[in-house]
């Protein structure tokens, strides 16, 4: 089959007429699917249920320092908590402060502490006229929503194959105090499943920012998250916190990292990483907002896992339940796209989304004709700040949920609305 | 034995002497003992130890709508969970969120929220010169801790027999619109074990604040904490929702509340409930910042008690555990104090302390003495707002974490301490 460029008028018009029959078949079908967040599927939950098996009514739920963790105490996590999370995102427990169940909690208290009382003594960014943030894009929604919230402005800065433009990051960052952090997700990034190179480590952790209250916000999110055994198929980057310290800043970074799509999502264990100075400021604070979390989770976890080697199995049931569903999805784009050369999209090895890029002014029709349809995928626009992609070209696909045969089918009306709109937009119509 | 006041300047002498040879026995004896905070004892903590039989890898962990409570979503919590704790809180389902694992974190957050983006539209106080606060004294430190962070300043409000003066809440309320908020503990208070009488909180919900952004801060922390087992020993107090309701005011009050000290502290669930405006405002914030909270556990905590009998029944369990600990420090001071007439105390019908009040100016110097026989006891002045006590006579005693017997030991330590400073104070020493 010819590239949709290389069609005529005549043959485009033919195509249009072929591709809304099938449309119209899919819509009589009344199908409900969803793909629009990255939600593990049952069968995913199913490999922690052993974890309820852990505790009972005899057990001994004392912490290895001999502290009982069915009282109040320890605020920041108790020892064998500290080591796992440490261990999950290649650090040393005592950069780690281990929070509740999730980590856009730590990140939306994170900036609403620099936005009420600063940054380790900086101005209260309240009191500012203008605080902005730099957002790789297409990037994680909710991370926008967060920096929204407070008012402050986000720019965008394009996504490379290797990580943020370093170029451009450098460039704004040094000359603009008003520029107070970056949102990174360093390793199978949401939604294009990119890995930060060693270079981008290491020019991220040697920024000069011309605000001393300029943090990196590192949301190690997919740390573990691999979709394949062999580690040639396993992406690595580099440890923020080591390189940043060797770059001299060593207070400029905060890494962030939960088991949600570990165990159990909302019912996990998430944490801070950074240095001796910032979990200083951190818990001035934290000791007023809280006695402590939940300790009686974070003894379960280490329970079950025993350390890392633990958890890399078990990511490893993940990554069996997970790679059938990308490849339903993959593997019907490759099919059914690639030689109508009218879309993009990632083939990541892990993390829990591809990037679908459509011709320049689609993405949106795509997303209401699949809504139409019966199919939810994330909200077009939603991988860029104020849900405004420049281009509306990304779309987020989340495959995670539904099983492979839905996938197929969801794959199918997808494939179906982006030839739709692709040719209506060629046609002008 | 006479009351100190009437004993002659030389029979105090010969006391002094006394209490001062008794007090180097006691520091001989190296004692370590803790009286400082609201911790249950571990035979408390034993109470709850089957609600970890509660699941294990076979369980079915979906809400009673169909939920699958192991992965993300549900934001304000699953119904089960809204319901159980609005029965602790004495109010409707439709007035809660659950939240994570603390209410000091929910009280905490809610006043961030209010400083940062304003309450129900109104502007966010860091955007205000002066915001003002009420403080019921003596009060729970934690609490005062709270507002203090925020730079608000606290203004001493005295807490009567029957809750606040209201005479004075009304007068400052009506008349300063920079006051914005008022701490109530208006069950079994911290530290007096003071209850809220009817009137008290009918004149509380018909407030006229001057401050359209004003609200109540309820910490319902003791509503269920009962240390007698009979009706006519256990204090009731008026649902303050529908109080506010009935008064035209239903948006005026947050009530929070949680299962820290009814199942794990740190382990447990809490909640807020308050009127349909401030639910919808809050969760416009709420669901920037978490995706939902520990929905396992708070399906664990109902699955556990099933309704609000099971939780009643469960209380009188603690109360049995507490009861003889509170009579152990009464009595101790009931037999040694009573006479000499230098304190008084509360006798308390339900929650966590003993407040112990001292001559004026005496209290810190006693508290200094107990530590240093190696007692340790909440600070002198935690009670107040700023930590300064004006007069310098209220100690709070936590009985809850020593057993009985320790807690004789700890009150023949207060009661020498108390003896010694009153008649050094008496003598000008």
């Amino acid at each position: 089959m010819l590239a949709y460029r290389d069609l005529t008028k005549e043959q485009l018009e033919e195509e249009l007429l072929k591709q809304k029959e099938a449309y119209k078949e899919i819509c009589a079908k009344n199908i409900s699917l969803d793909m629009s967040r990255g939600k593990p599927g049952p069968d995913q939950l199913d490999l922690s249920m052993d974890m309820l098996d852990v505790f009972n009514s005899k057990s001994e739920l004392k912490s290895e320092n001999g502290f009982d963790c069915r009282n109040y105490g320890v605020m920041d996590g108790i020892p064998e908590a500290k080591k796992l999370m440490a261990d999950i995102m290649g650090t040393k427990p005592e950069n780690v402060i281990v929070y509740g169940n999730a980590s856009l909690n730590i990140m939306y208290d994170t900036v609403s502490r620099s936005y009420t009382h600063g940054v380790n003594g900086s101005t209260p960014w309240c009191k500012l006229e203008k605080v902005k943030w730099l957002c790789p894009v297409p990037g994680y929604d909710r991370h926008f929503a967060v920096t929204e919230q407070f008012g402050i402005e986000m720019i965008n800065v394009p996504l490379l194959e290797d990580g943020p433009d370093m170029d451009m990051v450098e460039e704004l960052v040094s000359k603009d105090a008003a520029i107070k952090g970056i949102w990174c997700v360093p390793k199978y990034a949401n939604p294009t499943g990119t890995s930060y190179s060693d270079e981008t480590v290491k020019r991220m952790a040697a920024l000069k920012p011309a605000a001393e209250d300029f943090r990196i916000y590192w949301d190690n999110a997919y740390g573990i998250h691999h979709l394949y055994d062999d580690e040639a198929n396993q992406d690595q980057i580099l440890d923020i916190l080591s390189e940043c310290e060797k770059a001299g800043n060593p207070d400029m970074v905060y890494e962030f990292a939960s088991t949600s799509k570990v165990t159990f999502p909302g019912s996990g264990v998430a944490a801070l990483a950074t240095s001796k100075n910032n979990i200083e400021f951190i818990k001035k604070q934290m000791t007023i907002q809280t006695i402590g979390h939940d300790k009686i989770n974070q003894l379960r976890h280490v329970r079950y896992f025993k350390d890392i080697n633990g958890v890399k199995k078990h990511m490893m049931k993940h990554a069996e339940k997970l790679r059938p569903k990308f490849q339903a999805v993959i593997t019907m784009l490759d099919k059914e796209l690639k030689d109508a050369d009218i879309a993009t999209w990632t083939n990541p090895k892990g993390g829990y989304f591809i990037s679908f890029d459509v011709m320049e002014g689609c993405a949106k029709k795509i997303v209401q004709m699949c809504k139409e349809a019966g199919m939810v995928l994330t909200g077009a626009g939603a991988t860029y700040p104020y849900g405004k992609d420049p281009e509306d070209k990304n779309i987020r696909i989340a495959p995670s949920f539904p099983s492979p045969e839905e996938l197929v089918e969801a794959s199918k009306i997808l494939i179906v609305c982006t030839k739709i709109a692709t040719i209506e937009k060629m046609l002008d119509k």
